[in-house]
């Protein structure tokens, strides 16, 4: 059966379309922090973060279901959902980011806000970092180290050192690689737009890093007249246990927030959050419209998600088992020269290299615990699950990866 | 209500958020054909091809819903149901065109097809109408006249006259704009990766022209190693009668082609289908992902609209409702000075100016009829409804549009 659909998908989707492990899972059921496969074995998911409040959960399905029966329209005819949501959204943002465009995915939510800082500085220079993920559009590729565009990085993207190279491990150290992407851009009469990070360095394997630490960076890039972009796609709405949003955690202030895959629980839709200045600089000089971004159905996605993760403490939740979870992941891992990263329900284990971090992943997949790898090199585990993920499924995650480590030689 | 609804829009969504008519249409609800809005006042619904087998069709949303309450997730799992919806889509597409891209927007589908072709070519330059819309990203945008790019549109862009232009409505007039297109893209070092037509010029105004039309130009671009990209994001999935694909109607031979809009009734859910040499082009260069592109609940709403679209044979419905409705529209607008274009449920009245046009379409509105309106200077009304829109349907649109003629004196 998988053999096949493996066979399937090289047919009608082409070459190197991924999958995750070396023996893929074909799965067809979920359920909160549970998936199945065609067999019939359930699997604890540790991974995915678009379910956010947990894999079909029946309010967010009753709401998306209701109102797909109901309406699923565009903005072009008045609505109050949108309305509604952007109400509740700008209410729990604070730093004057009060106004939301609406689209489908992160890679568009990123491709409007670089555009944003754009047409709110009048100059084009953006900066990432050199192990970031912004998404997969032409522009977007361009801030992404993992993806070179098409045709070349243009000259108007510097990606500057992540804190695991040498020197840029302090917050004195990233601001000098910030500071000569900066004047790089000046004199080539690029100018500097934005500087886009996740504030949790998601992709970049979340090393621990003092609050404040992006401070030196973003007032670099504010006194070149450049704008901030947090991308809260990954460690947004209330992964990180302590704070809302990633980058309240990291004390870094933005000028523009994008956020994306957790936000309809798997409901395609994302957002571009910033203050009337930028916002009216984009919506004045480029005419926005996406089709599908502010439909009534994705408002009821969202809402129904932000109710949920607020009825069900699941921020909380997610404080209290991160930390139970990491202290047990703490004590298992030394003998592997592994490291414990991360907070709330967004930890990783660094591993020495990917290939023992690929081993005891597909060694948690055979003892039914999804995971996932991230970092410049994927040697580090990343374990992101569904919002509901408790103190019982941090057991059965931390008993399974003992199992792993104990029938997997540490590298010598 | 609705007063109040728009300063909450100029608040939360910042300004110039478009909205359709000088009095804007608060609408709660639909279903088949038709909208209500928020005072329980019914509108025919002839302008939303979103919508594309009808608003909330029983079908779609059970779907839909189903799956939602079954599983969503993404395609780093294996699942069969994007891989059904490949085998049946490109079964009825042809022309080589075997493999499936999933995305979630039209824009991100021409994103994707721009940038394969340029994997495919080995060469940047792209080629569009000077009155064509392909998308809102920063790449689209390049290729797309009425959105400049923020920075300036790219050298790597280059907009030929659309047919509406001097010399540019035969084969060899066009293709003469092609040719010089061409000429200076090479010169300048970039080459030609693709040219990308909407094969019905939707947003040219759809002029009628004869099958072959685009033959020279898409020569000229073979010629210098460029490939041809049908964008049927509005013509395409029967929506003309005769075709299913505007291509076919058109006699284009396309390298690529991207799907939007009515693909999945609403639910977000888009594709670029090519043949396996592109493809390969384009997943070798570039290791795309899209989160929510490929889900087992985009699969499920297009499944579900494409076996809505063949049971209820909604292709032959159009091509008959449009053959009437094209008849009794040419009767009505002689004193107009307008003129009747089209073919099956894509019409439209091309009136001296977008002020008579514009008159028009909001005395329907007032009327209860849903248009809109096209065209480099928004000057067609433009008669694009959900399929299920039948003779009786047709008839009323007619009625209406008469009452609207007959109280709005023409143009002197």
């Amino acid at each position: 059966m998988t053999g096949s659909l493996t066979d399937r998908r090289a047919r009608l989707l082409g070459p190197g379309v991924p999958t995750f492990y070396a023996a893929p899972v074909h799965i067809v059921r979920g359920a909160g922090v549970w998936l199945w496969d065609a067999d019939g074995r359930r699997y604890l998911d540790a991974y995915n973060n678009v379910p956010h409040v947990g894999h079909a959960h029946p309010k967010v399905v009753a709401a998306v279901s209701g109102q797909l029966a109901t309406l699923n329209t565009h903005s072009r005819y008045l609505h109050d959902a949108i309305l509604d949501y952007a109400e509740r959204l700008t209410a729990r943002m604070g730093h004057g980011l009060s106004q939301v465009l609406y689209v489908c995915t992160g890679s568009e939510a990123n491709d409007v806000a670089l555009r944003m800082a754009q047409a709110a500085t009048g100059q084009t220079g953006l900066i990432a970092t050199d192990a970031a993920y912004h998404g997969n559009t032409a522009l977007v590729s361009a801030v992404t180290a993992s993806r070179t565009p098409i045709g070349g990085r243009p000259g108007l993207a510097r990606l500057v050192p992540a804190p695991d190279r040498p020197g840029a491990a302090t917050p004195e150290g990233f601001a000098a690689g910030v500071r000569a992407a900066v004047a790089a851009l000046q004199a080539e009469g690029h100018g500097v737009a934005a500087m886009i990070l996740c504030p949790y360095l998601a992709n970049e394997g979340f090393p621990d890093l003092p609050a404040g630490f992006f401070g030196p960076a973003a007032a670099a890039v504010r006194a070149a007249g450049g704008l901030v972009i947090a991308d809260e796609v990954q460690p947004g709405f209330g992964r990180l246990g302590s704070h809302l949003w990633a980058h309240d955690r990291a004390g870094l202030v933005p000028d523009i927030v994008t956020l994306g895959k957790p936000m309809g629980n798997g409901y395609p839709v994302a957002a571009v959050v910033a203050g009337t200045g930028p916002m009216a600089a984009f919506r004045d000089r480029f005419r926005y419209f996406s089709t599908f971004g502010a439909s009534p159905v994705a408002a009821a996605a969202a809402l129904a998600t932000l109710e949920v993760l607020e009825e069900e403490g699941l921020q909380a939740r997610a404080a209290a088992t991160g930390r139970m979870l990491r202290e047990r992941l703490a004590a298992l891992v030394p003998p592997w020269r592994a490291t414990v990263r991360g907070t709330g329900l967004f930890l990783g284990l660094a591993f020495p290299d990917a290939a023992a971090a690929r081993a005891i992943e597909d060694g948690l997949r055979a003892e039914g615990v999804l995971t996932g790898r991230t970092g410049r090199d994927d040697a580090v585990l990343k374990i992101r699950p569904p919002m509901p993920f408790d103190a019982g499924h941090a057991d059965t995650l931390a008993a399974a990866l003992a199992r792993v480590l104990a029938r997997t030689p540490p590298p010598s």
